[in-house]
C-alpha cells in the first residue's frame, strides 16, 4: 500500500516528504500542498511545499554529485538502472494505487504504466551504454588543403544537471523517460513532479533510492508553482530542461537561458480517413485513440477528418462502440473516468457548448457529473467551432467531414500544433504522399497516434514542442559533444 | 572516334594495347584476341593476349603503387576521380561508339552508360572522402568489469590490390562501379575486362590515365580466359575480387583464397502481379524491365507471375506494347538489337524450343536472324519448362499464371537465384508483407527491378552473389578495419 | 573592384543595397549606416538602414520560398551550391578588398578567407546530400512486448527559416558556414551581417544570387541593431538562429522563443604548457594562436598557463618571435593591424592598464596609435588581474606561471568560457588525461586552438555557446526529425 | 561436477553425447573419440564420433529451425540469450572443471572464462536488438538525375545456418562469441568443437538447451576431422563459417563456397619497446602477454623487439619476473601448465633447439617434462632463426634487439601474420606514428595485445584472418542486407 512497507520512509503519517541529498525530508516551510482525488474531489494526499532555499540546496548537491557520477563506468551506471527497474516493477501495486487516486487512471492501465516504465529504464540503460561508449574518430585530410596531421576524437559528455518536469497524465512513465536517459548519460537529475501525480512520482523516486544511486544525484522537489516554478526553470544551476505538458512550455522556453530544451506540449492529432479505408479498423482506432484515459493523452486522436462519402458509415460504427464504453470510477477499471480537475472539466464543457451553439451534431447526449464527463462524439464540426482547433483533453471528439484529401491535409497543417497525425487508407501511394504532406512530428499510417514503442523517435513540431524524444534521441539530447584533437608533427596514414 | 584523337595512344593501328605501369603496351605474346561485332558477326576489334608474366608485372606494380596511394590525402584522391569523371563525360562519344560495336547496345543507351558512369565516379569520390575519413572512437567501460582505461580508434584501411572483372553488358559502368570505390578507398586496381566490351573498357581506362593517377595504380590486362583467367583470380597478389557476371563467379569463389569477395551473378527476377495492380503500369514496367537492351540485364524481369484473374488483360496489354518495339541494329537505336553472341542466341533458342514443346503459348511468332532475336512473350509457362527457372539473357519473357499470392512467393523463393524481384499491388499491407516474404536481395514495390540509383544497396542472395554493392557498400567492402588502442595508466573520463 | 563589374547591381554609387526577393534594393527608410575603416577611422562604405516592414517582407518571402525549396531534389540543391562556391572563388579579389577595408584583415588572409569559404560551401553541399538523403528504418520488436507490426521511417526535414548572424572577424566565412548548411538542408536563410563586414557579406550574397537560387530563399538585411536587432531575433517567422559573436548571444537565447539555437560566443582559450613540451613548437603556436589577425579570433590563445620551470625559457622564445611581427596596415599584409574599432582598442587598453597596475611584467612596451595596438606579451599575470579572465580580442596575451598541472586545469575550468584549450606535452598519458580534464568544447594536443578543418565538430561549452558546429553538425542542427510509421495488420519479418 | 546433476543428460556413463534436434544423442557410428588430459596424458573423456548422415540431419534441422527463429521478435531472442547467460554463469564450476581437465587451463582462469562468456552472451543480446532493429531509409534524389520517387528501406537479415568452429584454447568463450551473435541475428547454429575442449563445449551448449531455445536451432556435433571436417566446411547447407584456429582456416577458405567467412588464425604479435618506455610496465606486460596460459593465446606477445640501448635492462626485469612464475598442474593454479598436446610440445621444442643451435641466448635453462615446458626467454634472437617468425604457442618468448624504430616496424610487417602488435613508448607522436605503420589488425599502445574488451573490433590481417570480430562486428557479419524499394507515382518530399 502507498506510503507503507518499503515506502514507509517517504511518508510522515500526514504528508509525503521530498527527496534531497539521498534522504526523505520535510520542508522547512512547514507547509504542504494538497492533492485532490479527481473522483472524490477531496484531498487524497499532501506533499511538501518546498522553499527556494531547498531548491538551491538540491541544485548544489546535483552539481557536485554529477561530477563524480560522470566518472562512473558505463556498465556500473547501467547496473544501477537495471536494479531500479526491477524494484519499480516489484512495487507496481502501491505505485499504481497512487495513480488511481491522484489522476483517476483506470486500475489496470495504472499497473501497465509502472511496468512499462521499468522496461523503459532497462532499455535506456543498455542503449546509453552504447551511445555514450562510442564517439567518432575523424581525420583532417577529408577537407581540401589538409594533410592527415590531425586526429579528432569526439565524445559525448553529460550536460550536467537536468531538470525534469513531467505532466499529470503519465507522471511515472514520463518522469522515467527523462530520468533514465539523464542518468545513463552521466547527468544528475532534479525532478519537479506535477501536483496531480506527485505522490506516484515520489514512490517511483524511492525505487531509485532503494537501488542505491549516489546521494544528491537524484532529487525530487514538490511545491507551488508560484513559489518554485520559475525559480526552478530559470535557475542558473540547470543545464537542460526536459518538459512535458501544455503551453507553459512555450513560456519556459522564452525565459530559459542558453541551455538545451526538450519540450513536448500537446497536440491536436488529426485522423484523416479516406474512402478506401477499412472502417472497422478506423472505428476501433478512433475509440482507442480518442477515448483511452478519457482522452487525456497528448497523442489522443483529437479531430477526425473523414471523407464525406464514408462519413455516415464511420460515424455509425464509432457510435456503436462509444455506446459500449463503461463510465465510472478508475478503481472499477471503467473506460471513461473523471478528468483530472474541475477546471479541466469546465474547459471541456466550454468547448462542447460552443460546438452545440454553432450547430455540431451530438451523437450522444452530453452528460457530466462532477469531473466525470460521458464520452461524446460531435459530428459535422466546422472550422468556426473552437473544438475544431483546441485540445479538449477529455472524452469528447469532433468529426469534420471533408470533400478532398487536400482539405484534410490543409486542416491538419493549419493547426498551430504538430505532434502526430494519422491517415487511414489501403493505398500505398496515398498513404505515403499524405503522410509526407502532413506537417506533424509523426504520421501513423493505419493506426491511431501513439508515443510508443519507446525506442521510436517522438517529437512535436511547431507549438507541439522542440527536440525529439524516444530512448535514443533523449539520451543524445542530454549530452553535448567534446572533441580532442591530436596534432601530429608529420602526416600519418594508418596502414594495414 | 574510337582509337583516335585523345585515344590514339591506346591503339597501334591494328590492335588495342593493354595498360600497365602508366603506359599503353603491346603484349610480348605477339598475339591478339578478336572481338566479334554481334550485329555484323565479324571481327570488329583486336586486343592484346597478355601473358602470365605481364600479369605478374602488373600485380607487382599494383602492390607498390598502393602503398603510396594509401598515404595520399583523401581530398586529393577525390580530386583525381572528379577529373577522371569529367574526362570520361567529355569523351562519351568514342566510348559509346565502342559499346555499339562490341556489345550491340543501342546508341543512345551507350551514351547514357558513359555519362552515368561519370556521375558514379564523382559520387564515389565524395562518398569515399566521408567513409574513409571517419572511424569510431570506443571506450572500454561499456563492457562489464572494465574501467575506462582503453581508448580504441577504428580506421578503415584499404585492402590492397583489387581485381575487378565486369561483365559484357555494362562494361564501362560496371567497371567504374568497382574502380572508383577501390581507388577512393586507397586501393590499387587491376581490371580484367570482358572480351566483348574490352575496347570500351580500354577507352574508359585511358580517361583515368589522362586524369593523372600515379603509375601502376590502375592496370588493365586483356587476354584469353584459359591463359590468364584462373591465373588472375587465384593470384596471391590479389587482395579482393569484385566480379559481375554469371556462374563463373561461383567457381571463382571456390578457388579464391582467404580474401573478400564481391560477386553479382545474375538472377531470375520475378514480377508478381496482384489483382488490384495498375495493369498499365505493370505492362510498361514489363516492357522496360523485360526487353531493355534485349533482356541482357541482371535485373531484367525474367518471369512474370500474374494472378489468373488479371492474366488475360495483362498479357493483352504487354502484347500490344511488344508489337511496338523496333528490332534491328544498335546504330539505329532499335529497341531490340542482336544478342551478344551466337552461343547466347543458341542458348535462348534452346529455352524457347523447350517451352514450345511443353506447351507454352507464344504471344508472338518466334523469329531469329543471326544473333538477332525478335521479342517474345511466352504465356502459360509452367514449372516443368526450363524457361521457368533459367535465365535467358535475351528478349524472351515467360508468364506463369498463379492462383494465389503464396504460389507466387513460392515460385520466387524456389529459385536458386535471389537478385531482385518486384510486386505490383496498390495495397500497402500486401506490398510490404509480400516484399518481406520474397527472398531476394531487393524487392521493388510497383516498379521493375533496377540496379540504380547507384547509391542504393544492391545485392544478390543465394546463387546471385555475395556482398552488397552500391556506392557506399562497395567502398566499405573494399576496406578492412584496423584498430589502435591507447592504454592509459589510470581511468580517464572526458569532462565538459 | 568592390561594387563594380559583376557587383555593379549591389551599389547605387553612394550606398550598398540590401537583398530581398531576389533583387538588390534601397531601403524605404532613406537612411544608411556608415561603416568605419579601422585603419583610416573614416567612413569607408554605407549600407541600407532597413526597416521593420522590410524585415517582415523578407520573412514572408523566406517562408514561402522555403516550402518549394524543400521539394527540390538534393542533387539540384547541391548543384546550385557548387555553382555559388565557384562564383565566390572567382570573385575573391573584390570581396577580399572589402575585408581589408572593413575589418582591417591583412590582404592575403582576406583572400584566404574567401577561398576557404568556397571550399566550405562545396563540402557542405556534398555532406548535406548524404545527411538529408538518409534516415533510419526502425522496427517495433526491439522493445519488450512488441511484435514486428510497426515500421518506422525517420526523415530529417528542414526547420524553415534560419536567421544567420555572423561576427565581424570572419564575416564571409562565418556567414557561409551558416548559409550553406541551411540551404542544403532545405531551409531558407535571412542574413543579418555585422556592421563591420556588411559590405563583404553583401558581395558574398551576390555570388549566391548569380548562382541562380530561387527568389526569396536568401535575403540579406542591414541596419541598426536598435531598430531591427531584437525585431529579427524575436520574430515569430524565425525557426532557428545561428549566431556567432559575443555576449549578445546569451541575451538572444533568453529572449528567443521555442526554436533551436546555435551560438558560438567567444572564449578564453588556455594554452597549458608542461615541462616536457617542445618549447619551439609552443612558441610558434602561441604566436600563430595568439597574434594572428591581431588576436581577434574566438579561438585565439588567450591565456598561457606555463609550468614555472620552463616559463623563462618559453617567454624568451615568444618574445623573440613577437619582435619579428610586423605592425601596420592590412593592405601591406602586416602581421598586426588596427583592431576593429576604437571602443575595442579602448577596452583592450583597459585590460592592459589594469594588469600594469597590479604588477604584470610587460615583455614589450605598450604602444597604441589610433586603433593600432602593438603586440604585447604580459608575463607574471595573476588571477586577480582582469586579463586573466577577460577576452581582450586584441594583440595582448597574458602568461600565468603555474606550479602544477592541477593548477593549470583549475584555471582553465574556473573560466565561465569553455570554447577551446590546448595542452603541450610529449607525454601520451598526460596529453589525454589533461585534455579529458579540461572542460572546453575542444582540446588541442600540441597545437593552438583552431576552428578548422571545417568538418571537425566545433563547439563552445558554458558561456561559450550552445550546439555544435562544423559542417556535419551544422547541417544536422538545421533539421528536425519527422517519422512515418507504417502499421501492419499482422507481424512481418523481412526474409532473405 | 561435470556430467552430473543438471548435466546428467549429456553423459551416458561412458561417453558424452552430441546435441541434435533439441536432444542429447549417441552417434549411430557406435564410435567415440578420446580426449587426452594434457597433464596426465591419459584419456579423460570420450565424445561421439558423429557420422556424415548425422551432420546432414543437423543441417536440415538447422535450416528449418532458422526460418521460424527469424520470425521471432528481437526482444524474445534477447530474453532467451539472457537466460542462457544466467544459466551458464550459474554452472561455472562444472564447466571450468572440464577446461582444467581437457586443456590444462589454470583453475581460476577457467572459471573466469565461463563468467566472461556469460557477460558476452548478454552483451550480444542487447547489441543485436539494436543492430537488427535498425536499417537505413534512403531516398532517390541524392543521386544526380533522380527525383524523390523511390524510398529504399534496408534491413539486416540473417544469413541462415552458421557453422562455428572454435579452437582448443578458449573453447567456451570463442564458441559463445560465435553462437550469441549468430542467434540474436536470427541464424541457426551448428557447433563443431575442438577435440580438446569438446566436453566443455557440450556443457556450455546444455546451458543453451536449458534456456529453452527452439529444437534444431542449435546443434553440436563431435567427431573426427577426417570424417566430418571437410564434410562440414564444404556442406551446401552452411551459409557462413566462423572459425578460430590455425592454418586450417586458410585451407577452409580455399575450399568453401560463395559464403561469408570469419577467420581468426593466430599471429606473431610483436612488442616494440622504445628507449623512453616504462620498462617496469613493459616487463609486466611481457609476462602477462607472453606467458599467460603458457603462451597458448592468439594474442600472446610472440616476439619482443627492443631497442638495443634498453635491452639489457628490460631482459633483466623480465628474467626476474619469469623466475617467479609457478610451473605445474592447472588444478593448482600454476602460472605455467602443460601445453595442450605432445605434438605441440614437440613443435615448441623444435623451435627452441633451432634457436639454440643458431646462437640465441637462453635466459633460463630449457626444461620439459611430458607436455610441461618451463618458461623460457630467448635473448639475442636473430631473423635467421625459426622462432623469429613462427608461432610457438607455448611458454617460450624470443627477444630481438633492434637499432632503430624502422627495424622494429620492418620485422613486424615482414611477418605473414598480422593479428595484433604493441608498442611501448611515452611519446604521443611516436606512439601514433608507429601504430599507424604496423600492419596488424590492432596495435596496442602501452599494453600487451588483447582480444577484449569484447565489444572492441578484433581482426587479423594477412594470414591472420578475414573479417572483423568483436560483438558488434560479429553480429553485423552474420547478417546480409536486403532492400525494399517503394516506387511512388510522383515525387514526394517529407514536409514538417
Amino acid at each position: 500500500m502507498a506510503g507503507t512497507g518499503a515506502f514507509a520512509d517517504i511518508f510522515d503519517g500526514d504528508a509525503y516528504k521530498y527527496y534531497s541529498d539521498g534522504e526523505w525530508k520535510k520542508s522547512s516551510s512547514g507547509k504542504t500542498v494538497a492533492i485532490i482525488n479527481p473522483t472524490t474531489r477531496k484531498t487524497q494526499y499532501k506533499v511538501q511545499a518546498c522553499t527556494q532555499e531547498e531548491v538551491n540546496k538540491v541544485m548544489d548537491l546535483a552539481k557536485t554529485a554529477q561530477k563524480s557520477w560522470a566518472k562512473t563506468p558505463l556498465w556500473k551506471r547501467a547496473e544501477l538502472l537495471h536494479k531500479a527497474a526491477a524494484i519499480l516493477k516489484e512495487h507496481k501495486a502501491p505505485i499504481a494505487e497512487c495513480l488511481v487516486k491522484e489522476i483517476a487512471k483506470p486500475a489496470k492501465d495504472s499497473v501497465t504504466e509502472v511496468v512499462r516504465s521499468g522496461d523503459l529504464v532497462s532499455y535506456c540503460a543498455e542503449e546509453g551504454v552504447r551511445i555514450l561508449g562510442e564517439g567518432k574518430f575523424l581525420v583532417s585530410d577529408s577537407f581540401p588543403g589538409n594533410e592527415r596531421t590531425k586526429y579528432c576524437l569526439t565524445s559525448k559528455v553529460p550536460l550536467g544537471v537536468i531538470l525534469a518536469i513531467p505532466p499529470f497524465n503519465y507522471p511515472v512513465n514520463l518522469a522515467v523517460s527523462k530520468i533514465a536517459p539523464a542518468l545513463i548519460a552521466g547527468n544528475s537529475l532534479v525532478l519537479k513532479p506535477p501536483t496531480q501525480g506527485a505522490v506516484s512520482c515520489l514512490h517511483m523516486v524511492h525505487c531509485f533510492h532503494l537501488a542505491g544511486f549516489p546521494k544528491g544525484l537524484i532529487s525530487c522537489v514538490t511545491g507551488k508553482g508560484s513559489e518554485i516554478g520559475d525559480f526552478l526553470t530559470m535557475h542558473p544551476g540547470v543545464n537542460c530542461i526536459s518538459f512535458t505538458g501544455g503551453d507553459t512550455g512555450i513560456a519556459i522556453s522564452k525565459k530559459a537561458g542558453m541551455i538545451p530544451l526538450q519540450m513536448e506540449l500537446g497536440g491536436k492529432d488529426a485522423c484523416i480517413v479516406l474512402e478506401d479505408a477499412d472502417l472497422d479498423l478506423v472505428a476501433s482506432n478512433i475509440i482507442k485513440g480518442g477515448f483511452s484515459y478519457s482522452g487525456q493523452r497528448c497523442t489522443a486522436v483529437k479531430v477526425v477528418l473523414v471523407m464525406e462519402s464514408v462519413a455516415d458509415a464511420l460515424v455509425e460504427k464509432v457510435k456503436a462502440k462509444v455506446a459500449k464504453l463503461t463510465v465510472g470510477a478508475p478503481e472499477d477499471d471503467s473506460d471513461i473516468t473523471p478528468v483530472v480537475s474541475e477546471s479541466s472539466a469546465n474547459f471541456i464543457e466550454g468547448l462542447v457548448k460552443d460546438a452545440k451553439e454553432k450547430g455540431a451534431t451530438f451523437c450522444q447526449e452530453y452528460k457530466r457529473e462532477g469531473n466525470l464527463i460521458w464520452p461524446l462524439l460531435l459530428d459535422n464540426v466546422r472550422p468556426d467551432m473552437r473544438i475544431a482547433w483546441e485540445e479538449p483533453f477529455g472524452p469528447v471528439l469532433p468529426v469534420i467531414r471533408i470533400n478532398s484529401i487536400e482539405e484534410g491535409i490543409h486542416h491538419c497543417n493549419a493547426s498551430n500544433f504538430g505532434l502526430q497525425g494519422c491517415v487511414f487508407t489501403k493505398d500505398v501511394n496515398k498513404a505515403i504522399l499524405i503522410s509526407d504532406a502532413m506537417e506533424t512530428g509523426t504520421v501513423q499510417i493505419n493506426s491511431a497516434p501513439a508515443r510508443g514503442p519507446d525506442h521510436f523517435p517522438f517529437q512535436g513540431l511547431k507549438d507541439s514542442g522542440i527536440g525529439s524524444q524516444g530512448v535514443t534521441n533523449s539520451i543524445n539530447m542530454m549530452t553535448k559533444i567534446k572533441t580532442t584533437v591530436i596534432n601530429l608533427p608529420t602526416p600519418s596514414y594508418t596502414m594495414g
